[in-house]
Parts: structure tokens; C-alpha cells; sequence
């Protein structure tokens, strides 16, 4: 239970360090049937990919994916899909001075306690490059839901100080501009905000919302696997996250009942909630409105100044840090945060399956 | 896979009904050796118990626990500890309105959407009664970490709009006031708040704040099982929680890498970090110094007011809340954090052993 | 990761010692909509007490089983079923002499090893009453099978060296002796040779089958979850069991690949085998004919004769089994294979509902 | 749950049909600190490669091993380990006329009833290939036991109607002769018995048994998780396997229980078991005396005769099955069986390091 595992039935298994030989992903439970090539791979990891913009970092990784196992004939076979992105432009020497000294902020110390010992080459395991199978393994549940007409979306809700306001979101100018900030006059400011941190080597961290369009009510489990306690692992899981949030989040904590309850009206046929404060659930489970989370990315601890820190031999000494390193990882975190959305979902959507005698009945019989 | 199990090595697993036989937890995992008596149980029961003061629901709930299985002699046996509350006092004639209308901001709407039906006495498994295995189950968890020296506090950071300074909290004030609030002039207007929602038949959330110390260096698991990652899942899924934050959380969004990277520094012969920015994680992994989240409580859903909702047969109505509720769920959730935070900890400590091949020939050899 | 679950999907967590306060079973994953009553679960345990006839012990246990939750209006709610059995004829004296000594067959020697120390009333946690959590939930298994017109019987083939010929097997005639065997003419040696033992205060052993018919094909999961591998798990888990093998089993090796196959052939728009070596499964999946396999059961080790033994100082020393022992389990077993199968089968058909992406859109949309 | 993964602690995942880009395994849960290299593995994957007598598939597989992840510096990380084997050899033509017809014995027919449609190239996931990512992850389990003096090895105890006397046994015999029969009389007759089957087109099974020693008393979970359980579930996945019993196994159901148990006796300061009827275990825990058990493994179902069969469109016809096959699988499962049980004594041996408070006490403290 060393934890490169996620999902009960759609379950995902990471792999790779930042300078082995590879990363990837294998995906055990994926449905038979479903149409997938390494192109639909390829689109999800090109987002996360560096070097697109003046705020993320000018290393080259090509990262070209390959589906060993678990496609014939362009579609699923139910059978482990394993998907492999080979390192090659990883250069080993810019991490030589950090072997023997952490880096505030990073994981190198942990590792080491944990371990006894660490692969010292740019963050091995912990390194953002872990991610690789995340979006692998996201853009396979992507196709999975898409064909069930479930949507995810996720943006910048906020970079630095500076947040989209509730009224002014626009999620298609997200996709436009290179901080994925869902206003562009929030993105202005934020743009002078992240440059002037970039020139002094400092760096930036932001808010990802994220929207989830399509699911059915009653996807989730009660008790510990509710839809959102789920989503909260996955999210958190994810590197920089330090906080998230469903619905008004922490707003609704200094809410009444009276204000915070939404609800519910018949239209059209359809019970609906008149509110969203809670973001999409009840009781665990998806309540047939949109879900809407938010996730808190801290700024990224690479930067250039000198850091106070101590040597693996516990001596007190200093730490440039040097190399090509994102001074916002917010943009390309975007895609991340969709893929663990994506592969709890499909998860969730695949255990609801058995909740019902007279479904599966009907399945059976 | 339907969720009522929490933990990978001390598992628990919880069930039970608001009006059912009664309510229960097993816990499979639990190490043999460890002195556990009923009464270890009972102060944690005790402490969720409502009835205890203005602000929690007068029903009675005597809650007496069993152990049946698993402890021999004043000793845990290391096979599984059964645990059982008998329900007593559950007057289902309160709960007949609801069988045919949706609560709003409870889990009514979607029980029936994915199960076809539901049990309507009371909430059935989304009553707060189903804490009743959580908290059980933790007092057997803090059992095993007071041996180690770890030690889990919370108490209420905020109720409703009313936030205890960081620099004003008095966590011995926090266990002497039946709102566990950590500070005197907090509580003071706090407690008006409080006591104006109740007049009104309206209710409050807050904001729980946990503390874990003495937590070695290195436990949580990198990738998908950080410690993080854990307790968000573990705290996400007690029933009112809409957010989750770790160290500066949310306000690390805000922040620079220079303001947020916390340095390190030896002291006294131990790594130690200079500020705790953080909240006690590095890569997922405990880095040695207090672990601190906080977890966003929702106001009740049960307010008294009339509230416009839809019948199961999808017509509009409006309903009409009774019974003995609680205006603020925070004080009685605040052992419910520490429980689920005792599980979750004791749980990545038993996983950490296996971590390192040296330690386990030293086991072994 | 202790051991007392079973099953991924339809998941039962079974508790108890011999001599503690009860032991039950929890199912977490049972589908809601599945009618259920105590009595269900009565016809169940009843087959497997003790005291039915001169060839099981004269203990009377009264093992009346309560469910405290997961059921409503007779339906199962989909939330967690909890049985309940309380201790109640447990002389705690008998097992008084055994506290020091190690019974030979027994697990009292492994228990200390494991934990340090042991329940050493009756064998605790080993004793087989453990058994009656798996006949509870194999109850309940069997409620959802029948529904799905699956049906599982299971009878001696041997006992101890007396078999019966396979074209002579009377399934019916094995409901109506107390050795369950399916001949009479087999019954009528094997009397003899149980009784000639019970005199000599020895025990015997036997072999029981089980069939299971109306499974459809592809039930089971390729690779480590194959449906022969789940069921060897779940019968080799049963206390005396140190043998399984299915179709042919231990024949087929001695066989030849032409005259082991099974050739297919058309039948009434069916494709069928046209004989049965495998036992019904090609691949780990049911190939739609009946699942056969056999469980061989050892001696019941409880003897009356003086064996040699050491006590748990480390010193030779000699015992003497007292009190009211089983000279023969077989016929107590034979629910209990059934029960184990019927879990497993559950699980499976319930795993077996996200095989195919066609069926999961059938199902959402 | 799809069932390519084995294990909790040492869990290991295989991906790979037989015709795509490859095959391989993920071990995640592989302590830190091993030393291991890709010549480790190469050797495993040797002893089960094709090509080597003329007992098996004339087939040339390379099946060169990478380590992808997972290992730095020569020693193992605590990390994910990632085995890729590519392939290479694999001719489609061979099997392009079995893509409509099932082929007795085989995998076929069960897997268009479970995914709809089926990788008919050379039996697709259900290839004996699938065995690579079994031994590539048995090679690393070896390597942990190796370190603690534990040691397993397997061989054939008979071929055909041929079996090795108990009293004639001869281990080192076996790892000489390409039967892998552990006696030269036997070996002789097995000989002309599997050559004669060949010049027919026929095939051969036989049984292969395994023995693990040095297995501390107290490994195995009492309950479902025993050792002989989990090794019966790991041993009956392999494709082949019909059977599985341990110690005297199914001649044990014919014994009595004053001939079957074994009596205890102190010896130079240990406890000791005087037989091993039981082989090895006591109540679902190692108790410190050799672990023995018995595979049966069926003859291969690729025979070269016409063999009647129907078509995926419901019609009878009949096949000659083309192309390279091995005429008995055993000599090639004897690395599979012992890998197997590597894996699975592993993950038991990193499972009981939490049985015991004491023991976790002295860990952290």
C-alpha cells in the first residue's frame, strides 16, 4: 500500500522518476469498447507540457507517449492499458549541487527520513514530472466520460493576490491566455504581478476551479467515499495543493442555514436545486447540478535567491537553486487537476453501477 | 466497494442506521498489545453526545458501547475489535413528514436517486448518528498513538463569522466552552451570534482547526497517499465539511516562493524548520514539525423555517422542519476531526514500516 | 490489511472469538432492493450447528442472529448489513487446561507467535465458530444470487477413504443423511467407519462438492482474479481445508491435452461444451457450464488419546483434549462452501458490470 | 478491480498481450534498499523463456528485461518499480484463422462473452506470455526473501501418469534434466512418455511442487488471508493450474486426525513439529516447519489434431490449430509457480510486521 495506486474499479497505477528511464501509467478497469489512440493521450499531456509560454519553464521534455498494452484495433480491450512517455531531455548535471543539501519547500527530506535514502536527480518521485501519469491515465477517463455526456472544466480562479470575480467568469477566455485566468482583466493585473516576480526570481502560486457538467444525482458513495471526500484526496494528491474546497468551500462556514440551504423546485420535469451553494452534492453524492470545486496551488519553491537550509549530514550552510524551473506552475497544473476530476469520476460512475437490485437484474437477466 | 471502510492496515469499517438496531464500528488491523477498556471508548462517545448544552440537541442519546470482539484480558488481540451502540431513544413518529418530501441540504434527494429508495427515519445512514463508528473507532486509534507520543487536539477556529486571531489561540480555553472556541473574546460574541440563530430557528457552521504533534519525519506515502491527501479524504467525508486546508492553505495561493518556503535550520542536533508555512508536510510525507489543517463546517440544514422543496413524486411543496436539531454542529465535530485525523495518522504510521528493507531485517533478523 | 475481509465489491467483514460477547458479520456493497429477514439468515446458521447428530459435537449453541442495520422494510437498503450473534453456551472452564499447551493441529502455537499471546478460550478467533460470520453473509450472498436464478449445492463426496463413485452421485439423497454423503451405499460404509472411530475417540476427514449452475459466461476476471483462483482463496480460507481443485482438478494433470479438452458444439442456438473437464471455467471465466470443484477436509485435530505437545515455556510436557469435539466437520462444512462460494460468485457478477463500455451506456443513458 | 494486480503491501500490477508493444509488471510497495539489477530479473525471465529443449515452443523470444524506474544506484528506491519486456518475435499471421473460431481449451470463447470482442493474436492477455510481468515481479520478490534467509523452490513431481516417489525426491536432480522431474528413474519415463505424445501432436500436464524454507512461525493472516489461502489464490491464477493442495493435501481428507496431526517436541531450544502432515502451517499462519504444496497443471490445450468447435457467429466447424506450441507447460511453470509464491510470502512477511504493538513500539520509539 505504497500509494502509486488510485481508484477502486477505474484504477490508476503511476510510475517514474524525473531521470529514470521513463514514466507512465497503467490503468487496470477501464470498460472494453472504448475508442482510444495515443493521439487522445497526446492532446491531454501536450497542455501539461513546458516551455508553451513565458511563465513556464524552457526545458524541452518532447514526451511523446506510447500505449503498450490494452488498445486493439483503436478501441479497448478491457485489459490493462499501459501507457509509457521514455525521459530524454533530462539533464542530470544541473542537479549535482543539490545531493547532499535540501531544498526548502521540496521533498528531499522527507525522502530521505522516509527512505534512508533519495534519487537526488530533480526531485525523482516527487518531481512535478510525476504528473505524466495522471494525464495519461485522465485523458483515458476523458473518453470514457465524454461519451456519457459528463464535462470537466478547470481554469485559474486566481493567480497571486489577484481573483476572478464570481460574475466576471469567462471559462472561455481561460483557454486563450497563458495564465488560463478566466478574466482578462484580472489577467492583466495578474500579468504584471508574475512577471515582476519571474524578473526577481520569486514566484507565484493561484486558485484552479474546477466544473464538473453531467453527472447524474446519486454518483458517490455515503459515508467515507463521498463524491467530494474522493475528490478532495485526488486533488490534494496533487503536488502543490494546500487546500480545496466544493461548493462555497469556507465561505459556508460563516453562512446561516437559511442562507446556505438551496432549495429544490421542480423544472420541467426535473427536480433541481433553485441554489448551488453546495457545489453539486448531497450527503456524498452528486445532486444532478453542476460540481464545482476549488484548489489551492502554493507558488512554486524553486526560486533563485539564497535559502537557509541544512546538509544531509546536518550542518547548517546555504542553497541557490539553480536550472530552468516554472515560476507559476498554476497553467499547466490546470490539466492535472481535470485529470484527477476525470479519473475519480469515471471511478465513482463505475462502483455506482452495482448500488441497485433491479439494475442489475435487468443487466443480468 | 460501497465505502463504509476507511484505513488500508487499521481498517475500520462502520455501520448502522439512525434508527435502526443501532450503530457500530470494526476495526481490522488493530496491533495486538494495546490496553483498551470500554471506558476508553465512552470519553470519546461522551464527547459527541448532544444534549450537553444549549447549543446541541436536546435529544437523549445514551449511547452506551460494547466491545464484543477482539480485546481479551485488557488487550487488544490483534484480531478484529467489533463495537456496538444500541440505539435507545429514536422516536421515528418524529420523522414521518419526511418520508415523501426532500429535506433541503440533506442527503434525502439523492439516497433515493441512487438506491431507488431510502430509509426516511431520521436520516437513515446520513444521520449524524453514523459518527457514532467514526469516533469509536478513533478513540482505539489515539489509544495507539498515545503510546508513541503523538498527540491530535482541535477546537473550533471560528463560528460563523467570528475567528479567533492566530495570536490570541488558547487551546485549554477551547476545551472549557461549549462552543471550543480557542479564545475568550471570540466566544463572547460567538456565543450572541449563536444564541440570536437559535431564537430565530436558524443555525451556524465554523471553521475546526486540528493539531497533530509528534508525528516522525517521513510518514505518508509520496504520489496519491500523501498525508495531506489522507486526512482531506478523511475529513471531506464527515458529513457537513465543505473544505479542507493544510497549514497557510488557501492564503498560500496569495503568496510568494520567498514568503511561503519554509528554510530549514538545525537545532539542538534536529532538522527543524524555521517558520511552518506548510502546516507539517513535504512531498505528502510529515516533515517532523506540528501537522495543522482546518476544515470548513457548514450550518445545519435542519433550521425550523418553512422551505420550498418537491415531493418524491415530483410536485412542489414546501416543508416544514421539526424535532430536536442542533443550531451548530461544531462543538460535537470537533472529536469527530480529532477521531478521523487518530485513524488516519495511526493508519500511515503502521504503513510506514515497511518502508525501508534495512529496518525490516532488523524485524526480522 | 489483517485478514477479516473478503470480497472487493460485496465486501463481508467477519469478528469474533469463541468466547467473547458475539460474533457477526458486516456486508458493505450488498445491493439495496434485495428482500431479507432474519430468518433467511436462520436457515442458514441452523445447518451449520453443532448438536444435530450423533456425528457433530453434543455443544448446544443457540446462535440466534440479529441484523442491526442495512435492512428496512425488509428490502436491503444498500447501505452496510450488520448480524449479530451472541455468545451464549460458551463454558469458559472446559479450555482451562489449555492455556499453557500447544494442541497439536491447532493454531494455539502460530496465534502466540504472531501476537505475543492468545485468547486460549475454545482457540478464540480459530475456533469454528469464526465460521458463522461467513454463513451469515453467505445467506444473504445467496438472496442475491437466487434472484439472478443461480443456484449453489454443495454435499461429501468422500469420507474419509470411502468415495463416492461419480455415477452414482444423489445430490438429493446428501440432503437427507447427517454425513451429506450422495450415495447411500457409501453412507452405509462410511457409517461404520465414523462411528468405529467416534468409539476410539478419533476423528475423520473427507471431500466436499460443490457445483454452482446458471452462471453466465465471462464471470470471473483474466489474470490474478480468475473465478478458479477467488474460489480456491475463499475455500482454502476455511479452517480444515488443505486441498481445491476444480473439473478434473489433480486428474487433468495426468491426462492428455486431446483428451482433456472440451470440444464445443451448436446446442439449440447455445454453444455449449460438449463435456465438462474444466469444471466450467476457460480462461478464469465461467464458460456458461456448471462450475464443479472439491474441497478436501482434514481430520478434526481435536482427538481424545494423550498426544505429545510442549507448553509454551519451551517444555515437553503431554495433553489431553477435554470436552465436546466434532468427530468429523464435513457435514458442518458443507454450508459453509457453500457460503464462501456464493460470496465469491456475488462479488464477481457484481465486479463483471464494468466489463463493457456498450452496457455501461446502456445503463446512463 | 479488474484483477491484474496481486498483493497488498507488495502489490504487484502486470500489463501485456501477447502481440502488442509489449508486456511487463509495476511493483509498487517494494521497500527501499534492495539490491537489484536488471541481470536479477533476466534470470527469472530466463528459466521461463521458450527455445530451450525440445520440450518446448521452438518459439524464439528474446525477452531482454528493462528496469524503467524504481532503482537508482543498484538499489531498489522505495519507489514504483516499472519491468518492461518489448516484443519482438511475434508473427500475427500464425494466428489470423483463429480469429473467428473458439479454440477448445482455450481462453476464447469467454473472453468475446465478457469485453464483446476479443485480441485474437495469439490469445491476447490470456497468453502464456502473460506469465513475463508474473516472473519479472518474482525475481524482485526473491531478491527481498533471499536477504532474509528464506528460500523457495519448486520442480515437477510427476509428468503425465509419472510420478517421483516421496522417498526418491531429489531436488538438485531436478534443476538438470528438462523435465524438471526431481528423479532420474521417473525422468526416464516421463521422457519417452512426452516424446511419444509429441510425434502424435498430443500434450502432457503434470504437477509441480514447491517448498519454502525458512519462514518465520506467525507469517499468514488468520481468517481469509491465511497463507495457504493466499498461496492457493496465486498459484491457481496461473493459466494451467486445475489444482492446489498443501502438505498431505487431499490424501489428508482420508486420514484420521490421530494419524494426520503433528505432535510437538522442544529440539536444541525450538519448537518443533515431529511430521508435517500439515506442510507448514497451523491455522492460516507459517509455523516455522518447511511450507510444501502441490500445483496440477493441466495439458496444454494446443494440439495439432482437428478438434470440433463453432464460430463467433454460432456456427459448428472444426480447427486444426497451426503454429509453434510447447507440448507440456510444466518444465516452463516451475519459475512461474516459484514466483508466485514469492510474491505472495513477500507481501505476508511485510503484512505481520504490524501484527504487534510491542514490535511497533520499538520501531518508532
Amino acid at each position: 500500500m505504497a500509494g502509486s495506486s488510485y481508484g477502486t474499479v477505474f484504477r490508476v497505477t503511476t510510475w517514474g522518476e524525473s531521470h529514470g528511464g521513463g514514466l507512465g501509467a497503467v490503468i487496470d478497469g477501464c470498460p472494453a469498447g472504448i475508442n482510444l489512440s495515443e493521439d487522445d493521450i497526446q492532446v491531454f499531456l501536450d497542455r501539461r507540457k513546458p516551455g508553451q509560454s513565458e511563465f513556464t519553464t524552457a526545458r524541452r521534455e518532447g514526451d511523446r507517449c506510447r500505449i503498450l498494452s490494452g488498445v486493439f484495433e483503436g478501441k479497448t480491450e478491457g485489459t490493462p492499458i499501459s501507457i509509457l512517455v521514455e525521459n530524454t531531455d533530462q539533464r542530470s548535471k544541473d542537479y549535482s549541487n543539490i545531493a547532499d543539501k535540501y531544498r526548502p519547500g521540496h521533498a528531499d527530506y522527507t525522502f530521505d527520513m522516509k527512505y534512508g535514502f533519495r534519487d537526488y536527480r530533480g526531485g525523482g518521485r516527487s518531481s512535478g514530472r510525476e504528473t505524466i501519469g495522471r494525464v495519461a491515465a485522465g485523458a483515458v477517463a476523458s473518453k470514457l466520460l465524454s461519451g456519457l455526456d459528463i464535462r470537466i472544466s478547470a481554469f485559474a480562479r486566481s493567480i497571486g493576490p489577484y481573483t476572478v470575480p464570481r460574475d466576471k467568469t469567462d471559462i472561455r477566455f481561460s483557454k486563450e491566455n497563458p495564465l488560463t485566468l478566466a478574466d482578462k482583466e484580472t489577467y492583466d493585473k495578474a500579468y504584471e504581478y508574475v512577471r515582476s516576480l519571474i524578473s526577481e526570481g520569486n514566484s507565484a502560486g493561484g486558485i484552479i476551479e474546477c466544473i464538473i457538467e453531467g453527472l447524474p444525482a446519486g454518483i458517490g458513495e455515503p459515508v467515507f467515499d463521498k463524491i467530494d471526500a474522493e475528490l478532495a484526496k485526488a486533488i490534494m494528491s496533487i503536488g502543490a495543493v494546500k487546500g480545496f474546497e466544493i461548493g462555497d468551500g469556507f465561505e459556508a462556514a460563516a453562512a446561516t442555514g437559511a442562507s446556505n440551504n438551496d432549495e429544490f423546485r421542480m423544472n420541467d420535469g426535473r427536480v433541481e436545486k433553485m441554489t448551488n451553494h453546495a457545489g453539486g452534492t448531497l450527503g456524498g453524492m452528486a445532486d444532478g447540478s453542476p460540481l464545482i470545486f476549488r484548489a489551492a496551488v502554493k507558488p512554486t519553491p524553486s526560486i533563485s535567491s539564497s535559502q537557509k537550509t541544512v546538509t544531509k549530514n546536518g550542518e547548517n550552510t546555504d542553497i541557490i537553486i539553480q536550472g530552468r524551473h516554472d515560476p507559476l506552475i498554476v497553467p499547466r497544473a490546470v490539466v492535472v487537476v481535470e485529470s484527477m476530476a476525470a479519473i475519480t469520476v469515471a471511478d465513482l460512475l463505475l462502483r455506482n453501477m452495482t448500488a441497485r437490485y433491479d439494475k442489475i437484474k435487468d443487466f443480468y437477466i
